[in-house]
């Protein structure tokens, strides 16, 4: 087994790290890092659905995703300024809220929507699966918060998600993969579970290249066991006390 | 095990069909059917590659997909006049057009573009595992035709590919699911593979839902068994004779 | 009198053909053929009409038309990845619509929409004409089919209407152009006309060269005749019996 | 034979009048004026082609249309505020363009391309057929303005054009409808001639009703007639002396 | 102090000249010119609010401007074929509508809007400003006729307000500048204040330059005298008498 | 004079600072804190430049601003989902380039292009004043990095430049208004200068209300104090050591 380059062996995670409140408007707002990538999520509540829920009862929850036009080396254009998504924004946003409702009671709500923001501020591999994990708590902390100020009617998680991803690299199956692994590899794959272990995705891709059957079972089994890690740091982020306020004073 | 609606057991394939040269006007034509599903896929030829590869000697193949707004019973909006792709869409062309570069060699066909239109006639389930299924013999049938006239250096392909859908409904895990199971499922998971039986893609979706590592193993199961049945009627069809010719006087 | 390329007189059609039922998703569905011009028709029912009909007690009927890329020799760029509709599309569609709006009585149909999709699957010139000559009939057999299950007041159509292209070439006035034909053409008109043998749209058109009113009373004699036998060819399909049912078992 | 509620007669045109240099920017400027219709036509002079025609010697002549918000009673939308023209802009100045074509010889030319824009400022019915009209006269003080400072190697113009509307109202035939006929009528027609008396196009509709062969000859008639007088009034405008220049100081 | 390129003192103001009734479709319209410069500004009328304001009593005004493609010697492009507003039209009709808006009284005039439109026939600096100067007579023409045939509560108008650039021209402080000048300032700033000669806009701005305090006081003062030699204009005009009625037959 | 809410008198400044390296895949970027409100300034750099400037040897520095959805209480939409900037948006992003670029030296820099980009992380108004502050510090950063790289000719800023909100709220001239003062306030006016005391752009606005010359004094003057305090903050923030290298080790 060659080293990596960073120095981690296959199945070792980067440093993990939630920082909570890290921007103060919105009641969840979390600074996920995974190694130097760093994605802010925050969650905000609006005190209505969309049309097709309306009259439902139901609540919704909806992700949005962007990379700051500087949070690459090579200046990624502002989608704003094109006019129009890209297809890997659009599949990332997507990916994301359906993780997200996956392990929510959407129906306990009450009729609001919850938006999840994921901004990228710095990108070095993995920003969809710190994305989702970071998502996850800071809609955590903004259910806590909206529930208590009696502004939802329950919390909408059920249990908790995470996400990392897999992939081959010259052969080797590895754990969570940094820009320089990601842009190598031949196969790329982002798991996300739940904190009771189950699957909620499994997205594998092999561009220009095949992995056999049982390189999928390798990478399975490696993801398996950096959710496990990441879940164990959200579940110590969460054992802190909230602070019941947010916003300034106009919130 | 409970029959399903369409009298098939879990493990079991719609009617697999493919049907060259359904049009006349691409070098490559092939309308593919998975029970009522149909994709009309054609192969289009340009004699020039994307900015980014002109002078690397290479070529390129891109895909897109459609759905025609009378395939459904309700109504499909026309993209076009609303000015932009949906982001389901925009995920399934990137989709179709990864899975057949996984089993080209672009390096070989000369610098020039082939360009895979799915669109779908009737949609039934399953309308991009049909495209998949469908876009590779119409890129076969092309690549013959194109290097046979010396339009390109080499043929394209590899070896085959081809796709099917598996998900668990009711708790029970099925095999190439049409709309009636597909809209009921706890589960959707979509497999791309090659003719040697590798993984190419793997996409497995739980809305609302999670699944254990022992269902996954079952749909991977089913998924590879119907592969085999696929690219078994792919190597059926190529076994018959291709004119050489397509167009029509002024092609 | 020269024989033209394909062997026909100038006041001789192409072979003409309906197939009906060609897909089966909507009430009314036939593939049109002029020659080797492909247009898929079909005719989807929505319950409602738009905002300024609404309360009126009328209904609507409008048209969408699109070429599918692989429809021609050179591929057509997708309209929807461009994000806005050609001149051309727009006129081609809104022809459709008034032609049909034009023998129907939209007043007896009930608050509700007809959509007619023409998709071009294959293109040798006159795709508008077989568009329009198609899409009569499915609009029939989807009234036909809505006012028997209920869905519908009354059948719109009033009368049939076909449409030909008629065209002057090498200084002949020839009926229904090929596309070899057409873009070799000096002027170009398309007529629209009822059963009854009136007028409903008349579109000639000299690009780079003008036309006599001789020429034009050529054009208009021999389009008269053309678009008779296409409504004998109508009345021919409408012999048939229909089958009362659509769409699959979701439907 | 009714009174129109004008006051005309059913073959009568409206006051006709092309009033030179209205603005003073552009080599070519007239402000034409059927009735209370008001089209300002302007020609600009590019010194370059669009990229097909790089290379061939040849010229090009383009036109675009739009309507001022203010020139209705009920206020027209912006289209530029919308983001795309309406299939009736388009249409319209695809007409316009192709009109002006049929009457000149691009290839003589140069490389050069003209705009020809129509904007209307005050709309009462006829708008497409002033706008041709008086824009045939722009294009023409251009062409010589242009040929006399060697800015164009010949004057595009082979002939005159004009362009006159006819309809049926009240089931009678009438000649140049303000919008107060147009609103009302079954047929509504566009004819477009040349100066030596040949068709360019020629556009009938019948929105909601048909028309006969009797009454397209009436209308047919009817429209030569106002032809042949909208190119008198063309022909005395060129009979006045054209100042050589244009332009401020800084043109 | 040197003698401007038009012969102007550089506190002089160019001709300034506003048109009543210069089309006649709408309650108000005012060609205004300034020198060359020539904006037609038009207001219109609609019987309902944004939005935001239903149901609030109270009314609203809002601006667009353009400029025609044939209004300067390199043609504009039309932003309508573009599909985006630029930034400078934009920015302008925002600054239009602000102006406006500073001195109506906008919850007097009932819930209704009025739509001013500034459509630039011939550029040759200023556009904003006269914009400005001209929107507010047809405003106020506007206000007075829709108030009289009750279609209006109050006339929106507390008091007038007119616009004027200043500059900084090869070191010297100049009033009113043509695009001659604008196109060489250092520093361009415009003014727009009210009729009792308070200030609703200030914009200054230096392009690849700086301008200091005294710079800045003396461009104050010519501003405020160009705009009260503008207001004297606008008061002549509306001291003549203004025909109670507009519209064609069909308004 | 009455305290302000936040306890500052009018005059006083909220706490400005800048976090150097904020993030560290660009060569320069600047977390730029008004109080509370947070903008992220990054400047990237391109090898290349727009195409009027092409061959000229000069360089371009120009900026995009945005704010991030989560940075208010009621959430901003996206404009990139919206597919349109907001007229707001681009004021300032042209506002924001300008600014620079009056105070660069753009010819010295060689053909190269910095991209400037501000995004708000937390916004509690003046998000465009701390925008243009953190910006010219982190085009400084970028500056010099790239010139001792032997990316850049020579460093592009001549002079430092920073700006602040100015308004009247209640009748009092108060400086850097928060949002609560600001969506109060009467007057709002931005000033830009430059190191050296020059203006570089003023713009001052009342919506649905005026000012007077005096108050016109009263902010200048407020705002020329407030500008030699963030001056100050942004010489003490250069005195600092700056490190050589930046970006991950693919940088």
């Amino acid at each position: 087994m060659t080293t990596r380059s960073d120095g981690r062996t296959n199945g070792e995670m980067r440093k993990v790290l939630f920082l909570r409140d890290y921007t103060k408007m919105t009641p969840g707002s979390v600074l996920a890092c995974f190694g130097s990538t760093r994605v802010l999520c925050t969650v905000s509540f609006e005190d209505r659905v969309p049309p097709w829920l309306r009259g439902s009862g139901s609540g919704w929850i909806t992700s949005e995703y962007s990379m700051l036009p500087g949070s690459t080396p090579g200046r990624v254009s502002r989608e704003a300024a094109q006019g129009r998504l890209k297809g890997r924004t659009q599949e990332i946003q997507r990916l994301i809220g359906r993780s997200l409702r996956a392990v929510s009671n959407l129906s306990g709500m009450g009729e609001c929507s919850l938006y999840v923001d994921c901004d990228v501020l710095q990108a070095d591999g993995g920003t969809r699966t710190a994305s989702i994990s970071g998502a996850c708590l800071a809609l955590h902390d903004a259910g806590t918060r909206l529930v208590s100020r009696g502004m939802m009617t329950a919390h909408p998680l059920r249990e908790l998600c995470a996400a990392v991803s897999v992939g081959v690299v010259k052969g080797e199956s590895v754990l969570d993969l940094p820009y320089e692994e990601d842009s190598a590899a031949d196969v790329d794959m982002n798991l996300v579970m739940s904190e009771s272990g189950k699957f909620i995705e499994v997205q594998g891709t092999a561009e220009g290249a095949t992995f056999s059957s049982q390189q999928m079972q390798e990478m399975l089994t490696l993801g398996e066991a950096g959710i496990a890690e990441i879940i164990k740091a959200q579940q110590t982020y969460l054992s802190e006390k909230l602070s019941p306020g947010w916003g300034s004073s106009w919130g």
